[in-house]
């Protein structure tokens, strides 16, 4: 049998899924599990943007320009416009998923070797595209007790190294739901410049912002020929399973090299870019709404858990994430023993392990990411659930 | 600036797309400019096919499972059954396009440095697919002359070093349309079975076969293990826009592999595979009607250019692709020509040069690659313009 490659080795599992098979059987004994595990909301997606589809008359399911349908880009470049962020739409290129403007970016911009830093704990997933890269992740911690604030300065440029080549952060941050301050934002500026770094800035949770906004990237002056943006529909309409992102930059260089990896895989899926392109024309107020919603069960959330003993969870400004420190040994061990040894009142609750998130080794084991895509009656019972867990896991430290 | 990856320089352009802005001053021009360089099919996608979207009902639209929704990895089975090929549906990964198949089966089956052998001429984009996974294409030549045959088989042993992890055929083939025999399918069985190398076999086209029929590398006994299989629907169903593929195989191993990279992408587009699983029920005589307007098409775009003289293509048995020898010094040159500098009642055409389906250098001079994508008058018009053309080229050799 021939062997797969190393890389098809190391690559990693994701550590969200990891724990399906469990609460697939707790759900077989009649147990409810509340998923707070995973970033799929459950607020319904905007009906002008899948009616969009439905409503949609073509004859031929076509291949779409590499770069997506002009039409749409152009349209972007008046979502962008109202945070203030002046575009071309030639500096757009609408990508599968945020996902696939993530491997666009590292595949461009970095080397087999090269080293990207990243501030964790981060979205698992980056690990992932580093391996398909072959780029090495450089980890930045940042803490808990400070709420996962930017990490200083000195500890970036203490990794730096001839191979570093980029920064990556995510603004709102999955999984803290930390939102930079434009003060951190121009220390980030002021690094990439000092030692001619892409700056490299997630931001699918842009919209959900609740205490005060943050910057984009794509705001940072002097900083126009750094900045590369992986964007996505997926959180911001509800829309995951669209597989619509995008890549932005002002870098003309790299938008060139990148519309070289569109061009290989031909495009982004037509269906869902019909519905993205509608939703850039949904009413003004429609993110209001759903910022209140996220926002109350942000702070349902947030209190609730301080209120138990022995939990820490700062608050997070946005995303709709938060990571608590609780007074166990071991996250793993945790989330799987509330899904296959414990119930209180036929339910459990579905986490995820703060340890996926960390690069560092050893890093996170008291930790676990809640995602509050759930209704607050929901959140309500999960958090009566996790507190008379805690009184009786056996693990307690 | 910072210096964007030498993956990203090296990283090739799409040689098809290159011609276009070459089309688009022609069109400007007034003139007509008949497509037969690209694999979009003019033909309409059923209507079951974009009504099961359109007439589709649900609140959010949601990430499948990373390898596809469970529905239809089930219908597919039934699909491939009535090849013969028996499939369990979790030997079935439903990909982004027939594109990221390839991308995860060189991710998990090749490193950095690895070896993939293919016969050439071939599909364009293999190359920008080897750039990211970092590996190295060999190619083997088939000729025009032989009609694209299979190469012998001490090509093949010739070409293979400790480094050589795998073959990759397109079968029937883009751009020959050359069909495998079963002769030569067995071939290929018998030297992977000897160096312990995966088969990967591009089935995009296994509808289009119009004198007999093809085996798909799944029905090769005994080399279970080694096939890995890329699938889309794209060309099956006129549905390019659609983004559905599959990567096929029945080896455990490289199945684990592949859902780690799946999951890493978290899901295919959903919209899509609605009608994708809705395909699979289309009438038995779908394929029947659609091939009998192919063979239409390739028969009259055979018989009008081995009529034009000093011009000869082989008969393709398959695909909807036919690569010809034309009477010129060279084909960049002339593809390029026929756009600025020619025209004939106000037509013209646009083709692909063959060079960029060689990787050996110096290798398509005389030839260029076309796709009978296009209605039988269409068609019947572009001959005619093409073999004006050729009385007027000034590097007619």
């Amino acid at each position: 049998m021939p062997k797969i490659s190393q890389r098809g080795q190391i690559m990693p599992p994701s550590p969200i899924r990891k724990l399906v098979p469990y609460a697939e059987a707790a759900k077989k004994k009649g147990v409810t599990v509340y998923h707070l595990n995973i970033g799929q909301p459950d607020i319904e997606t905007p009906k002008p943007v899948l009616d969009a589809v439905r409503n949609s008359h073509f004859p031929i399911l076509e291949y779409s320009h590499s770069a997506g349908n002009e039409s749409y880009r152009r349209k972007l470049t008046t979502y962008y416009g109202r945070f203030g962020i002046s575009l071309d739409h030639n500096q757009i290129i609408v990508t599968t998923g945020g996902s696939e403007a993530i491997i666009f970016g590292f595949m461009a911009c970095l080397d087999p070797g090269d080293e990207v830093i990243i501030p964790e704990p981060f979205y698992a997933n980056y690990n992932g595209f580093a391996v398909e890269a072959e780029v090495k992740v450089v980890p930045v911690t940042s803490g808990i007790d400070s709420g996962f604030a930017l990490p200083p300065i000195a500890d970036f440029e203490q990794k730096i190294t001839p191979k570093t080549k980029a920064i990556l952060i995510c603004n709102p941050n999955n999984p803290t739901g930390y939102l930079y301050s434009t003060e951190e934002l121009n220390i980030l500026r002021d690094i990439c410049k000092k030692h001619n770094l892409f700056l490299f800035s997630d931001e699918a949770y842009r919209e959900f912002a609740y205490d005060g906004t943050t910057l984009s990237a794509l705001q940072l002056e002097g900083l126009e020929d750094n900045v590369v943006v992986f964007d996505t529909i997926s959180k911001r309409y509800s829309a995951c399973g669209g597989r619509i992102g995008a890549l932005v930059t002002r870098n003309k260089t790299l938008l060139d090299s990148v519309m070289k990896f569109a061009q290989a895989r031909l495009s982004p899926p037509s269906f869902a870019q019909i519905a993205a392109e509608a939703a850039v024309d949904l009413p003004a107020d429609y993110f209001d709404g759903i910022k209140a919603e996220y926002k109350s069960r942000r702070d349902l959330l947030v209190k609730r858990l301080n209120e138990i003993p022995g939990v820490f969870c700062p608050n997070p400004g946005g995303a709709f994430y938060a990571m608590a420190k609780l007074p166990i040994d071991d996250a793993d061990k945790f989330c799987q023993w509330l899904l296959e040894d414990f119930s209180h009142e036929q339910q459990t609750v579905m986490l995820s392990p703060g340890t996926g998130f960390y690069a560092t080794a050893g890093l996170g084991k008291q930790e676990v990411r809640f995602a509050y895509v759930l209704n607050l009656a929901s959140i309500d019972k999960a958090m009566t659930t996790l507190s008379k867990a805690l009184e009786v896991y056996p693990g307690r430290s």
